[in-house]
């Protein structure tokens, strides 16, 4: 009996990933590429600084409904996950290029729009849209954004410098974008009122770029990744990519104000949107011990919380989340992988 | 009565792109940029060299069907449609990112196969792909591809170089790749033996990157475009770029073996696919009228056929094909136009 071809959608991202990284192995990277495939963003030389390049693209269906985001903010969001991948790595905007594929019955003014939210995203950091190119699609809209942006060799960060004995830190509060796209699910655009700012911050997150910066400025992190996929995912990442384990404290996570409320409504674990939601585009660093005062400084400088919430461990002490009780549960990726698998639930 | 919304399908793609092009005016470009948005690629300053970037998005069902073209060759050609337009501006490629929208349905042989096909296009260069990202898609599997390249800036060429007098060359031979699809529309992967070549010209373009990099060093070119919208299309965009007319010779025009027997099955005008087919992915350039023997001697160096089709004319005098009679038939844009109209039949 001949076996069934493996589709794409049996396997996780991860692995995909993996197969790609194996193929693009040869030939060997050209001497100004300085990092390549497996951080937040490509690194490579260019006039003493480091230009980074990213890119993120959004499917419409998969990462957005245009009647619920509308197209401006559609436009904001398309370059604040980039700008994200950028802030992770310490760097800011330079320009931007950007793909489209667009459905015959898009509205112009849509068009319009989608092109201003860009713009105005960029603007406030002085970067500009220098190119691009438009196609048409068949059914739906679709938007890939490639960024670049700069950093300074002597600041730039990673995923791959943690240590043992490192804490870690996350900046602001995690959840509120998972528990608003279940909000939109539940109430469209309506939501109750008190709850409209969750509905908000996944429509249009605020990426940490200036907080990424003042953060590998100061010198005081090990390493850095932005939570795109989830907390428990992208600590995972960094953990991979630093060769160490981890140990999380779930009494200090920092949860966002109506998450436990959406919970409720949802009927799902309140800690399935701080840990696996994803797309909260906060920073998660890593900093020797000792480096606590400072990097509190840092936060009341920059009126950004930021909360230690656990420490690094060697490689062989696994990674791990310590419940209220005290109970130490193995941290799967228990990330959005976007293949395969549902949001949140598999815990790999 | 309220007018309907317009929609961006009833407008042609240089409407959008002027659309759009006025609302990322602002902010002013970042220093480091040399040329923004209206050439094959945008142009940034980096460590004495200039870094080119340009992006080209491929959908199935728009670009390409899977079961003709075969995932190998698919990501062959995504890059190659990229290397091309590094090639116009006479520069070569460093490196690549990639974002992929995959159907779940997508065999993972599939997948591994575009890689290994974007990998080995690349690697004919010693340039690699560093990084990218992999979402699921609905249904079309997309595949948009960003390149770094670089080129010198004392030698780098652009569409707005070309000056009244100029004479106006070409590489190669045109009209292979419309008509190889049309080839394919009629026959599917099973073409007439000896029409099989011009199937593949569209499958498997062959970028002229070494082309275009000896063409800018030798210091002969004013201007010059890839030939991937088409003929008439490209000449337009140069000509209105450089503020200039032409006048382009149908007898000068070098049409490729067996297009004029794919005219008598499609029952199309074989200028057709001359002048509107688009993506043969020839150079179109301007030289200086005296350059003639410098750019003879560069052919038959680079065994790759150049031929004088015409001469650049002030602004005044329009655009023009002189046909075989010695009538001047006014020259429209008539390349192809990916929204509204379609391919080839317009002649705005």
């Amino acid at each position: 009996l001949k076996e069934r071809p493996k589709t794409v959608g049996e396997v996780g991202e991860f692995e995909l990933i993996a197969r790609l990284e194996s193929r693009c192995r040869t030939p060997p990277l050209p001497p100004e590429v300085a990092l390549g495939i497996g951080d937040d963003t490509a690194v490579f030389r260019c006039d003493g600084a480091l230009l980074l390049a990213t890119c993120d693209i959004q499917i419409e269906g998969v990462h957005f409904e245009l009647d619920l985001i509308g197209p401006y903010k559609l436009g904001r969001r398309a370059m604040a996950v980039n700008l994200s991948d950028l802030a992770s790595m310490g760097g800011g905007p330079s320009f931007a290029l950007v793909s489209m594929g667009l459905p015959a019955c898009l509205a112009l003014e849509g068009f319009d729009e989608i092109f201003e939210g860009m713009r105005d995203e960029m603007a406030e950091y002085q970067a500009a849209i220098v190119g691009g190119n438009l196609s048409r699609s068949p059914e739906t809209l679709v938007l890939d954004v490639f960024m670049v942006g700069r950093a300074s060799p002597e600041t730039v960060l990673t995923r791959s410098g943690a240590r043992p004995g490192d804490e870690i830190w996350v900046t602001g509060r995690l959840g509120a974008s998972s528990a608003g796209l279940d909000l939109l699910g539940m109430y469209g655009a309506s939501a109750p009122g008190e709850l409209a700012d969750l509905a908000e911050a996944h429509l249009q997150p605020r990426p940490r770029v200036r907080e990424g910066q003042e953060i590998a400025r100061a010198g005081v992190a090990s390493a850095m990744i932005d939570i795109s996929d989830g907390l428990a995912s992208d600590l995972g990442h960094l953990c991979e990519k630093s060769g160490v384990g981890a140990e999380i404290h779930q009494a200090d996570l920092p949860v966002a104000d109506g998450v436990e409320d959406v919970a409720r409504l949802s009927q799902k674990d309140m800690w399935h949107y701080v840990l696996s939601g994803g797309e909260d585009y906060e920073l998660l660093f890593t900093a020797a011990r000792g480096a606590g005062r400072e990097v509190r400084r840092l936060a009341d400088r920059m009126e950004t919380p930021i909360r230690k919430i656990g420490a690094i461990l060697p490689l062989d002490e696994g990674t791990w989340l310590m419940d209220a009780a005290g109970n130490r549960i193995p941290l799967g990726a228990g990330g959005w992988d976007h293949f395969g698998r549902d949001r949140g639930a598999e815990g790999e």
